[in-house]
């Protein structure tokens, strides 16, 4: 085996450790490595003062490395380096999702630290370092995860993005400008020159794969920014206008359709009918090379091509907008679509005269699964097909999330699955699918994993909705994610019940049946700034912090942000899930198999109380029954007697009394008892978790 | 002329001024000489990130030489450098304090700051540097000083003190080791060995006096450390008493006489006839040499003295005490008392019989003004008389403050202050004297102002005390301090009325008729922490700040302190104080002349409001006349008329409505008006203050 990245990165680290005296800090949250105490300060603030190379050099020497095994290319997928056989029935190539613990994060805000405590996130502190998060800064987050139980790391994009008419600070890393080149700023400046963005991110991957985590990226097959690189090669796989009439660009408005309507066909007659929709489709134009292939030689070698195209064609790529008719989102002015067919849809062709008319951006052409054409464009579908190969044959990846995969035609979502499965015939799928009842579907495209609805469902527990999810969850093809918070929703300690709401979700998330536990960088901070206000976002969801924090109202999607890894009570989550994370594990086989689930609810039940139950078959006189109890009401205290009579038919241990494990509350309501054989008496306090052993 | 120690000092600065970057930080508020804004980054909580060595060198080179004048000797006092010539009437050398505004610092905390917020004030810190005061970082206070309009520094005791039995974490600097040799740490870090703490005081002064500050030190010539310095030359020159016998020591109880009474000769009759007295006085033993002159050769070369002198001798310094009769202080276990005079007092001495009796310390011995002996111990009287000298010759001071000077010999005062009269004939000296009915006493005694009881009587609005200090002030023969606010009583911030109190009584000191505004260190950031305890303090005294403050339960008088120079309202004092500065400079001869002083009141005048005003004699029609109008009720407005007879008199202008220079309030309450040619409408706000000119 030659050197394995992580080791040069080690290597560079070492060698540039000056002799030099930093004031550099860290948070101490991300010390979970034990870094010897003779080598910081911690100051009041729970940071820890470190030389940064002598932190991130020992982390990797003392924390990652020895868990190595020799002889391993760690820059395979994990199924493939572990030789990983999972026989049970029904098994698709991905499975192995349903029994994990996913990190969702996006590195440059979850590694990125003021290190220098200036007050502000630079680019260049006066180290002349970069204090966004990097790949190798990411690895100090690493022993967090672990002590958390996570086992996958999920990455919010890591590709190059566009900066043209970005948003925010920093742009959003979803207006993806090239698929397979990494985006820079995820290059650390610890390690200067030494080694590229591209070994660092295999650094990265080795690392996780060294403490057995699986890595996912999400990748966004359905769109480009408008700055795309694929212009430059394939102008005819964009949509275009004039650039002088850009300012007129905007979505059709079809009266007598409501607000984000699906584009059925009986639609889309009446779409193609209103003059609102004439009035757009003229706005397109053919792509530069097919008005003028001689001019297009010279201008396609322009540095600044969007700009030369506009001079010289005055066209510009046109943006993309929602696949919901009438949606009131305005268009996304840094994206547009790939063509994804040469010809019309087939199914709305005849509502129009297509002949010699450019291709156009509608309802029916982003729906491609909907509309499909009849050519389709193969040269381009060969390429999305090919963005997993390369991050596998290059990084060793594990999975993948798809973005609008709904939107793609079936038969590219078959390719890019495929071809990724020829490579790594375990590697998982994640569907960008938020709504249960596509869970079939989902199955049938050969998802493992849906998103779900679950960041709807589980905060609103007052109107039974936690509840409606744990039963849902259970009569689903695949899993869902247990989740209460992602980078697209408020943060669940910004919900009713706040921290205490925050805390039960995630503990509870750990055994909801079936499910897979999903944690939110920042999550476990308690965070209460949103990454973006997408999904479920209130009025004054921007604003969850106080004015005076320097991070008020930004949005890390689009901005610097840093999360607020030195809150007093950053430790509470970490160490709970740490303490949680054997049970949970004792367990697992029955967590994820409703087989050995039973609900517990009597009569008058409160939505707000949730029971779960797991059984084991053991041979011996053992504890085997796992209880989970959960007071969702963050206010008030819970009392009830439940009839047990099957959970008492699965228990081999006779006792009377269970033993309790774990509860979130410091003094516990009374013990939790059973009244008679089949009876169980419950009360607990204002949010609290009790789980307990029979 | 040769180089300036200030010029050394900066040379030293800008050699060690490396390419290294520092993450160092110092309170916004040590930049008051406008160091250039590229080379600093400020963070949100108020502190500027800086290379300290440009810092301290830009602050030499761009504020403090620049006023510098070319051939003058800074190292003298600025009375002989500036040739100043004062012919007023009474005028007594030194009665140009009368003028001035003191700050009083104690350098150690003054100049203190976590430079790496690490959290604590290390002696070493990241960078190997002391982070407590020093003469060089005192240098950054200059600015702030000058701002306000400061022009006399006085220092706390600057010289060695002991760290025997030390109280807190740094110990007494009232416990001096060595009259002359000045304490090593003020000795700064960046400066290494190139410099010596006497080279960095001289650097100090010459800053002073380059910006017309004075430098006022504070000597302490009754007592001295139990591990004096000059025990091994003259061990005679103090008390003993039996090593062994050590844990018994006591003050005497004297039943019948009340707690903390002056030691008047009837008292002291019952004293001596107390047998505790006598118990207490057969305590005492000859000094080692002699004893034992031959044995005392070998032991005063040993080099830790107090333990040989045990071992060889049994013998240990006696502690100071109290000199009141039953004070309820215990011993001062880090100090001693001289002993003035080779005989018993001559007063006492009819009820003892003293021959063949070890000298011992006892009310009359400590006061040796009231009971003097016959033969003074001229040896020591000369060395406590050549220590101002000693600071004038080496650093050209322009002032001492006396400590305990009402318990020295009448004679030994006398020598001290015209051997400093000698070599500066305006040298200033201040009694502690606490009492302004001594203030005759002082006067007869040619010093030039008395601390007086300000800190007592201003904070006691409430009781008419605050008025009745303005009204005491006047009648006195010499000047008194302005003040609130001492490095031994609560601080003003932490009185009734808070900052509103502070903020108040810190403004109307600049007014206060014939007397000297005092500003004690921190004030001028609303300190809540006293340095001390020892006046007039509440049983929570110590406890003034929040529990999670660093600083918590910390007196800076034992401990290492740093003020809270980054809170919110810290440039509130210095931005008003600068604002008034000019009005106090144009009214001061009037200020100190109670002749062109009228107070202001009416019928049932409240005892919170004060009213002061002071008129010029000019020919020209001008404002010629000053109203200071202050509300010291934190809590409550107030309404009066007041009749001005007198003061319409004296106004040379006859408008109706005064023009407001100033008020505390950013909505001052509804312009002071005059009803009639006679009578003053006031309205103030709580806690307001009003200059208004006529």
């Amino acid at each position: 085996m030659s050197q394995l990245y992580l080791e040069k990165v080690r290597d560079v680290l070492k060698n540039k450790k000056s002799s030099m005296v930093f004031n550099y800090t860290v948070p101490d949250l991300w010390n979970c490595f034990d870094y010897s105490k003779e080598k910081f300060i911690k100051t009041p603030d729970h940071e820890l003062i470190v030389n940064p190379y002598d932190f991130f050099q020992s982390l990797i020497d003392n924390y990652l490395l020895p868990k190595k095994k020799s002889n391993i290319d760690y820059l395979q997928s994990y199924a493939k380096l572990t030789n990983r056989q999972l026989k049970q029935r029904n098994y698709l190539p991905g499975d192995w999702i349903k029994n994990s613990i996913l990190y969702s994060t996006m590195i440059r805000t979850s590694a990125a630290w003021d290190h220098d405590r200036s007050g502000y996130l630079e680019d260049n502190n006066i180290y002349h370092m970069c204090e966004t998060g990097s790949f190798v800064k990411m690895l100090a987050l690493l022993p967090l995860l672990k002590k958390m139980g996570i086992d996958v790391v999920y990455m919010l994009p890591i590709s190059l993005f566009s900066l043209k008419d970005k948003k925010g600070d920093l742009g959003s890393p979803y207006g993806v400008k090239s698929f397979t080149k990494l985006d820079p700023n995820l290059k650390d400046s610890l390690t200067d020159q030494a080694t590229t963005v591209e070994e660092e991110f295999k650094a990265f991957v080795e690392a996780c794969h060294i403490l057995d985590m699986k890595v996912i990226i999400d990748i966004i097959p359905r769109t480009n920014s408008v700055d795309s690189d694929l212009i430059r090669t394939h102008p005819e796989w964009f949509y275009w206008i004039k650039a002088s009439d850009y300012d007129n660009y905007s979505t059709p408005t079809i009266p007598g359709i409501p607000p984000t309507a699906t584009p059925t066909l009986d639609m889309m007659e009446k779409v193609y009918a209103e003059p609102d929709t004439l009035r757009h489709i003229n706005m397109f134009q053919y792509d530069p090379k097919t008005q003028d292939s001689e001019l297009w030689k010279k201008v396609k070698r322009k540095k600044n091509l969007s700009k030369a195209i506009m001079e010289a064609y005055d066209l510009r790529v046109a943006p993309a907008f929602s696949d919901y008719i009438n949606d009131p989102q305005p268009p996304w002015t840094d994206v547009t679509f790939f063509r994804m067919y040469e010809d019309f849809p087939k199914a709305t062709r005849q509502f129009l005269d297509t002949t010699k008319r450019p291709p156009y951006i509608l309802n029916d052409t982003i729906k491609s699964n909907m509309y499909p054409g009849e050519t389709p464009n193969i040269e381009l579908w060969k390429k999305l097909a090919d963005i997993i190969p390369e991050y596998q044959r290059h990084y060793g990846i594990d999975g993948a999330r798809i973005d609008m995969g709904h939107a793609l035609p079936k038969e590219l979502l078959t390719m890019i699955m495929s071809k990724a499965r020829d490579i790594d015939s375990d590697f998982t799928f994640i569907a960008e699918e938020l709504q249960p009842q596509n869970a079939d579907k989902a199955r049938e495209n050969n998802y493992n994993l849906i998103i779900s609805n679950g960041f709807i469902m589980e905060p609103r527990f007052f109107e039974g909705k936690l509840l409606e999810f744990m039963h849902q969850s259970i009569d689903l093809p695949l899993p869902v994610f247990a989740m209460g918070d992602t980078h697209d929703t408020p943060r669940l300690a910004a919900r009713e019940g706040g921290t205490t709401t925050a805390k039960l979700l995630t503990i509870l998330n750990y055994f909801m049946p079936e499910a897979v536990p999903f944690i939110n960088s920042g999550q476990e901070v308690y965070e209460t700034q949103p990454m973006n206000t997408g999904l479920d976002a209130r009025d004054n969801e921007q604003f969850m912090l106080n004015q005076t924090d320097p991070y008020y109202g930004k949005l890390a999607l689009f901005d610097k942000y840093q999360f607020h890894y030195t809150n007093p009570h950053r430790w509470e989550l970490p160490d709970i899930l740490d303490f949680i994370k054997p049970i949970r594990q004792k367990y697992l086989p029955q967590i994820t198999n409703k087989k050995y689930f039973i609900p517990l609810y009597g009569k008058n039940h409160p939505n707000t109380l949730i029971g779960l139950s797991y059984f084991k078959k053991t041979k011996k006189k053992e504890h085997n029954v796992l209880i989970v109890l959960a007071n969702s009401h963050p206010y008030e205290e819970v009392k009830r007697a439940i009839p047990i009579h099957d959970l008492r038919h699965q228990s081999q241990n006779n006792a009377m009394v269970g033993s309790l494990l774990f509860s979130t509350h410091e003094d516990p309501r009374p013990f939790t008892q059973f009244f008679d054989d089949n009876t169980l008496d419950i009360h607990l306090g204002r949010g609290e978790i009790k789980i307990i052993e029979l």
